[in-house]
């Protein structure tokens, strides 16, 4: 299973999803400056995976400074918090991550100045006895160097940037065995968007049904919405799948109808941003058109929302503001090709057709047709004939 | 009023719409080689537009030639009319137009050697009265040359290729009339794809109302849909509206959802490629998801028809055959930037509502909730709480 964020030869490791469908690039980031650019150039995206990120990057920047005492080591740490912080000022999760390091921080200096982890670990790391756990009450804390104690605290926070990591990891993976038991094997399933195994540290939400049934032989056949304007779905979401082996066919966004109505859809599975207290769910732009396409065809629609995404302090959608974002994105391609992976399996009707109970009226130049049409439409075709 | 496609100079002058909207390219087209390649690549495009080029293209082709006999001006005729109609081998207009002047030189054929119409010519234009209108039955048709006769052929079919044009337009216009008897002033108006001047001789179909009713400043508000995959709505529906001076938003497909639940749009105005007897409309992909929209949000939905789009030999929209096209047009931007007029206006909501009454379960990393969800989201973040 992908993850696009994850510690491996003593580094932060990520996919670089700027430069997919196009190329697999993986990038080990060794510095503040390279988690700073790949944030900021959205190197690394999506809510959860940028908190893993931070929490890691937070990690790999101070566990090799060089201070003689705490408060060195604590402005240290808070100045390059601050700078991670400043990669993308409105990602919630990046904040909270940071935080949650930063409480951790604290946490461990209280312990060291108790006397109780950082001593305890001093046995344990002299003593060929590992299990001798209880502190040592005969060694004072004040006789440990700050390098050590500092030592001590990087290293359980690194253990806290795996704890982070774990968690979301545990998260999606609950999500998919919940979102599992909606489904059946075989079935034809509808996602829009990405909120896939690349937007966190692993398996996704409202992906993390379609790659935990592949891996268990469920066979979907999975529609990806390619989600304009930024192609989300495109490159990917098609592309993660692809990955998985999970066979999927990527539409534009208005082609959902048409394969809902074809009958190649069972189940629609999205993700949320924001969810109100009344259960109306912000998400990407087009969410709420397959909701109403997917209710109009009678096929159950998934939203896949982890508890902190749930705002009982928002009564309504109606509460939710909306970003609007620049118009430059619809009217001009800023991705180069190709938009997704040039192997993707795609679906392009170039019509579709609209049941005559959805029209109105028809204009023809004869006049103006209303229901029923199939008298109607006789009538005015032979008014001059 | 802009027309895409209109006889001036001698010559048949289109717009390039390959080169829209970034440059305006008006193109006089001189040589059968000329009009086969501006249809071909679809420098001219839409049913009744090519079919009026293709009119003209027959009449420039044939107005010089040197014949000495009906058989070989008749050889000639037809293998330049195969040779246009093998520009768009699936366009229907193309051959419906071609033989409509194939049909119309032969009667003039008839009534040159009948004497009637040819000899009433000679004689006005020779005759300083030229209220002279009878056929004189003194003069043999035998007595004229060829190429007289052929000149006279030529100059009607010229008039022939104008009135399929002007039958057009009025057809477009009475849709115009009729479709904005049905509309208010400064209502918000929503469009998918292009049923615009641009694919007929003058005012389109489904943007003929938009375009009087501009005429009459009625200050409509309209939304484009940009038409994914080959983005009609974005490059050419927003260009000829904003020349028009109308006032028109283009947004992504997936937008129409929003826009419509913001209360902006109050009429929803579409094209037709072929109707069914029962009123089932085959239209430009995305179509039929705009409608169930808005029949959602109790927004009219007007569907503007020719009535030879009317197919009362196919009963219902399931007997039609929907064409399926390359999956390169979704996979890989063929238009060069801009993808739309760089000046238009544009609404790019990043997200979307989707009321609680479409979600049919809430998938968390505790559990599945279902409705009611303001009871039910409450208990699952409290499990353990």
């Amino acid at each position: 299973m992908i993850s696009p964020v994850w510690f491996e030869n003593d580094n932060l490791n990520i996919i670089d999803q700027t430069k997919l469908p196009g190329k697999e690039v993986y990038l080990q980031l060794e510095t503040k400056e390279a988690v700073w650019e790949a944030i900021k150039e959205l190197k690394v995206r999506g809510a959860p995976a940028i908190g893993v990120a931070a929490a890691y990057g937070l990690y790999i920047s101070v566990r090799d400074l060089q201070c003689c005492s705490f408060e060195e080591f604590e402005t240290e740490f808070r100045n390059i918090k601050e700078y991670i912080a400043s990669s993308r000022p409105t990602a919630v999760n990046l904040f909270w991550a940071l935080n949650r390091m930063e409480k951790k921080m604290y946490a461990l200096k209280s312990s060291v100045d108790d006397g109780i982890c950082v001593v305890q670990k001093y046995i344990l790391k002299n003593d060929e006895n590992g299990s001798v756990c209880e502190p040592l009450e005969n060694i004072s804390p004040d006789d440990l160097p700050w390098q050590e104690k500092q030592d001590y605290i990087t290293n359980e926070l690194l253990k806290e940037a795996h704890l982070i990591r774990a968690e979301d990891i545990a998260a999606c993976e609950a999500m998919g065995k919940f979102g599992l038991s909606l489904l059946e094997p075989g079935m034809g399933i509808l996602t829009h968007c990405n909120a896939g195994t690349l937007a966190t540290a692993m398996y996704g939400t409202c992906l993390a049904p379609i790659h935990l049934g592949q891996e268990s032989g469920y066979g979907f056949k999975v529609f990806a919405d390619e989600t304009r304007p930024l192609l989300q779905g495109a490159r990917l979401t098609s592309w993660e799948l692809a990955k998985s082996g999970v066979d999927v066919t990527l539409i534009c966004d208005n082609m959902a109808s048409a394969v809902m109505k074809q009958g190649k859809i069972q189940a629609v599975v999205v993700g949320c941003d924001r969810m109100a207290a009344n259960g109306d769910g912000a998400n990407k732009i087009g969410t709420s058109g397959v909701a109403i396409l997917a209710k109009e065809y009678g096929i159950p629609f998934y939203m896949y929302v982890p508890t902190s995404t749930i705002d009982l302090n928002t009564p309504t959608g109606d509460d939710i503001i909306i970003e609007e974002r620049d118009g430059e994105e619809i009217y001009k391609m800023w991705y180069e090709q190709p938009m997704a992976p040039e192997e993707v399996k795609t679906y392009n009707p170039a019509f579709d057709v609209t049941d005559h109970k959805y029209i109105t009226a028809v204009i023809t130049e004869k006049g103006i047709v209303y229901p029923p049409y199939d008298e109607n439409l006789r009538k005015v075709i032979g008014k001059y004939e």
